[in-house]
């Protein structure tokens, strides 16, 4: 394959880009903040930021229910952001980081796509800053050092059945999710059953993402439970006194990236936590700095707004004492002809029927938004293809029903594509907002894992199986219930069975386990199976890659 | 601890850096050829660089066998080049970036040290240009592409018990050394024993230090062997058909990188192979650079001379077709009564009889270097403990000999420390070098393997042992017994055994496995037990490490 036959990074690379410089002064971030990698990327050194000013209106870009492929949230994101630019709004994107392992696995690329892209595409798909690697290490140097001191005497009496805290890879890599550590004899270690996990799982992760600055980070480090000992009592990494050097080793990843969209809007590209045992939101700080700095700050969420969508306003707009001003729910064809009851090998082919069967899936999505005093916009973001008829169909669905929305074709125009859209969502921040978390942590977690089934899963009941019964008693004994609920589950229904589409009512939701995430600050609810360290398919991206004879990459998308 | 109480670190927050851009220029290197990471680092692109010119004089500096605690290589290189430049010569640095693991370990930073320093320290020490994150994320992906292709079908019939591609991490992590990987059932990939090496172990890592260029680097990526089949054949990357995306992931690793030292020396720090089962030197991209900008290139190569110093000469110059003008030797008072039997506890308490014994081992190394054709000069790094008997005693030695030699006290005074050893070092340049490897590798890997054991080691006999035989016979049938032999073997002493200090004679060098590294293009001969997976000491360096309240490091050192 050669790099024509790619138009994502065909675009991004035909793309003449803006020195990084020029983009923070339109940003208002002062040029000495700025630490530059390379012409086009930069961190942006948080000392010398000065006070916010008056926060930015916050939109916050979520989606239905999705297909394995994607919505195309990130694209939408960026595409608005350009919108909102051309119509003379002053604009900041936050953005999540792509992963490494699954661009070489499936994806192949994750900055969004066709004209609505940030760039530069190559360097943020790949390595860009580093910040992916710095949690990586951290996460394993932190291994390494619990494992150490069982090794060396064990003064923390840490039971080696019952450490916490597992090794990371930015690899989709199955081959490590069920392993056997420790063995070759007393010289090499503890020998006990261990696993990897991706990344972006990690709790470093979590724990980057909503830091509010390097004091804070290092206190939820501190807070980290990484083992139990034999009287099962939580061992932290406060009592293996190493959050200094762990924060240490994190101390430039947690400047936020800076970068720009093919429109030329800012944007902070920053951490990128799963959104099933994590809260799939790009970082606090950068959500916050977006927000100080202009007119409108436009960020995504992992997954759909039941799972990304509902984790940032419990969660992160808790913590950060904010809420979205307005969501947009980006829809597909696609998805709603799948949630109609589509197969997969058949979504290219017109079907309206199955489309407005589908839309009950989008319904709930709408109404799960309402519930937290925010009114939601449907974008309808438009593949190649869609016929006509269906678009309209989908479109007069929604007028009919009262709903906003808007067809987004910023994959084909960038941020021409998105001006019917984005004033639709200038209409919805004109509304008056009432936004607030659906549950209160003061109310316990049965309380906050039952709203959430009930009102956004609409679960009729929720169960305690395998695991769930003894850690909830765990928990209650720690006292660590009354912090907010990370669900962990399937993106593709609202139930924990991902087979149930559209939008099933009265299902049981099955917790199986409940994990302290202490440094986090949240409960994450296991439901069903959640896989934290994918594997790669049998005809890997990472086949398709290379450079050409100039050096120029190829093969991402 | 606080920063006031580690000099190293002290010393390097205190100096007032030059902006890159500056020392490019003191270098000759364009600026659209910098690609800044922050004010005081750059990638040079390569791409940007032009034909070389005349090329410079070459400088190695190489050690007795070390001591535990390392002789001040690093430090003395730096110190030389800097005084080098005080005498107005055009000097390039070239030095091995340092690893993670060994820093959180025992080591706490490997940049130099005092006044003979390359900065900005903190940054090179812990994460600099990601080059070994992209080396580490470039390995570990290999390792799931192959065990993917086992898993999917093994469409290249890959025996799981011989797959040669381990996994790594730049983390001190015993407790991988022995791992099983692969449980849980058929969904999670092919039971199998495995085990984890530090990334300076990874053939990626050898490969990047001896490419030439991106094309060179895909070619090497390509012939690495990564398994053998159930007919015992090798199975490579080439096979696997990824070697266009592993080479992808390496792009901007393989670009050196532009530092300065505390002189404002320009000095490229780039790559870090082991000295044991790699060869132990900076990249051929750094050296081929630091020789074509200046008027003398100084670089090093790891532990003592008859191995990274053996390896620099019959490896890395072989390849690169060049050769040392000049070879230091750095010696200390410590080393020298270590190996005139004192303890080291001892070590401190002066004892000029034994110093005078243990100068046996450096007249070895000085013997040594003149067999390649080239005139040793000894550098008597000074520490804090050595008395003025001492180092009379042992400068009189090297008088008495007929031996180069002058005091270094480049780590209190800098430059100005090594103005008489950069006067010996030009006049040995000045004399005629006749430089050769020890070897030719068309008489075959036994030829090779018994002239480093006698020449250098004062072996008279090699024994091949446990595996050793059938490697060899496997060699031969593949045709791989005409490339250089890469010598892992202990640093602290000529034989295989790390407890016969000074200079034995007359032993057995015992080869107990012979590993082809196809990309690298050498055989590893292994000798002893060879530790590719280090461990963390039971009070690890990083439990003194952290950011005080300005967000300054400290405990680096």
């Amino acid at each position: 394959m050669t790099a024509s036959e790619n138009p994502d990074l065909k675009i991004a690379q035909a793309h003449t880009l803006k020195p990084i410089g020029e983009i923070a002064e339109k940003a208002g971030i002062p040029e000495d903040a700025l630490i530059h990698y390379g012409k086009h990327i930069a961190k942006v050194d948080m000392k010398k930021i000065g006070e916010p000013k008056e926060p930015a209106k916050l939109v916050l870009v979520s989606a239905l229910s999705p297909t394995p492929a994607g919505e195309g949230k990130s694209t939408t994101t960026v595409g608005l952001a350009d919108a909102f630019s051309l119509k003379g709004k002053n604009t900041m994107v936050a953005l999540r980081e792509p992963a490494l392992g699954p661009i070489m696995g499936v994806k192949g690329g994750a900055t969004g796509g066709g004209y609505a892209q940030v760039v530069p595409m190559e360097n943020i798909n790949l390595h860009f800053t580093g910040d992916f690697h710095a949690i990586q290490i951290a996460n394993n140097t932190l291994a390494a050092l619990v494992d150490n001191s069982i090794h060396q005497g064990n003064p923390l009496n840490i039971d080696p059945r019952r450490v916490q805290w597992k090794r990371v890879v930015d690899v989709n890599d199955r081959e490590l999710r069920n392993i056997v550590v420790g063995l070759g004899g007393p010289a090499q270690g503890v020998p006990r059953e261990d696993g990897f996990d991706i990344v972006v799982a990690s709790e470093i992760m979590a724990v980057l993402c909503l830091a509010t600055d390097l004091k804070d980070l290092e206190k939820r480090i501190s807070d980290i439970v990484v083992a139990y000992n034999y009287d099962r009592e939580p061992v932290t990494v406060r009592e293996l006194e190493v959050q200094g050097a762990i924060t240490l080793l994190l101390k430039d990843a947690l400047n936020p990236n800076l970068v720009q969209t093919l429109g030329g809007t800012p944007a902070l590209v920053h951490g990128g936590p799963f959104a099933n045992i994590a809260h799939g939101c790009n970082t606090m700080i950068a959500t916050n700095l977006a927000r100080s700095l202009g007119d409108i700050a436009v960020t995504e969420a992992g997954f759909g707004s039941d799972l990304g969508g509902e984790k940032f306003m419990d969660i992160k707009s808790r913590f950060g004492d904010f809420g979205p001003d307005a969501v947009v729910i980006v829809a597909t064809v696609r998805a709603l002809k799948m949630h109609g009851g589509v197969k997969k090998d058949d979504l290219n082919t017109e079907n309206v029927d199955a489309l407005l069967e589908g839309t009950s899936n989008l319904r709930k999505h709408v109404e799960n938004v309402r519930k937290f005093g925010v009114e939601p916009v449907i974008a309808l973001n438009r593949f190649p293809n869609d016929t006509e008829k269906e678009i309209k169909a989908a479109l007069d669905w929604a007028e009919e029903n009262g709903f906003k929305a808007a067809l987004s074709e910023v994959w084909a125009k960038g941020g021409e594509g998105a001006l019917e859209l984005a004033d639709q969502v200038l209409k919805a921040i004109d509304e008056p907002v009432k936004f607030a978390p659906i549950y209160d942590t003061e109310d316990g977690i049965e309380n906050a894992i039952e709203t959430i089934a009930k009102e956004i899963y609409g679960a009729s009941e929720v169960q305690y199986v395998g695991s769930a019964p003894a850690a909830l008693r765990r928990l209650k004994k720690n006292g660590w219930d009354k912090m907010p609920v990370c669900m962990a589950k399937t993106q593709y229904s609202f139930s924990d069975d991902p087979t149930k589409l559209g939008a099933p009512e009265g299902h049981v939701l099955h917790i199986r386990d409940l994990i302290p995430k202490l440094g986090a600050g949240f409960v994450v609810a296991l439901t069903g199976d959640v896989m934290t360290m994918p594997g790669l398919p049998k005809q890997p991206a990472a086949l398709r890659m290379g450079l050409d004879d100039n050096g120029e990459a190829f093969g991402l998308f």
